[in-house]
């Protein structure tokens, strides 16, 4: 059901997330950019139950993110691959990446990204690719678009309204 | 039990996917950038049931990204507010927005990110914060970080060698 109203929504985020915001759909990607294609591979590294991963890699490529693959005529075998469209879907995972190492890994990072000819670590900020400055708040704004629907503008003036006029909270704590 | 089995791994993204990696989840984070703080303001904009919206937002409190104030004595009335954890998610929530945009907004985008003095558009990018390049492969690789243990360690070796050993696949398509 919620699958239903997420893929109606305006919202780029609530779309994005009806075809990849699940556990494990997410993982299956990660994984995917490691090199993994076959179904064995997949479910050995998550654990995951073949039922539920058959699911999440159908729901993949009906979203268009991965293929599937014929390997092997005789026997028949199947590999799953990303798509240009499943590649596009890297800088998500470098976003979370970034953020659960800053975030949730108290003993040190133990997944880095660096750059490959040097070793150098790299540290994912998320920019405007046209100026390079950081989407910061409040120099950067999320507002409607041109396809946005009567209620999504509403929303978005709703919460410009809003961020200007609530007082900071939190004093009586 | 995925739960108890992501928050013991060795993997950043899934320590991440853990505390908020459900649809729910991340969309209460996004209208909390909208400045949504009230229960019934959540309630209201995603149209979730009460008893999911109390169960994630707790969740949201306890892994430390947003935070229960009180607002009101008499009567007593909360609100949930990010935190500095919480407010450094948005850079995940643009990379999802910008993906909706390019992969799923067929009839254009209905919301997006601008400058907020001029209202000059921005592309959201994730580039290596130091140098500003593009975080492409393969200029960029996911590698073994001083924490990883051996098993994670392993899995990336073992994802070096079959990217450089794998041919390329689907020529019998």
């Amino acid at each position: 059901m919620s699958r239903t109203r997420f893929k109606s929504t305006n919202c780029p985020i609530a779309r994005t997330l009806d075809r990849v915001g699940e556990w494990w759909t997410i993982l299956i990607l990660r994984d995917a950019f490691s090199g993994f294609t076959r179904f064995d591979e997949f479910e050995q590294s998550l654990g995951i139950a073949p039922n539920m991963l058959s699911k999440r890699l159908e729901g993949l490529c009906d979203a268009g993110l991965m293929e599937k693959r014929r390997y092997s005529a005789r026997p028949p075998r199947y590999e799953y691959v990303l798509t240009e469209r499943g590649r596009d879907f890297r800088p998500v995972l470098l976003a979370l990446l970034a953020y659960g190492n800053r975030h949730f890994a108290p003993e040190g990072a133990s997944v880095v990204v660096v750059d490959a000819a040097t070793g150098a670590p790299a540290e994912p900020v998320i920019v405007d690719r046209h100026s390079g400055r950081l989407l910061s708040e409040p120099e950067f704004a999320v507002v409607a678009g041109p396809a946005a629907t009567e209620k999504t503008r509403a929303r978005l003036a709703a919460r410009a309204e809003r961020l200007s006029a609530k007082p900071l909270s939190g004093s009586q704590t």
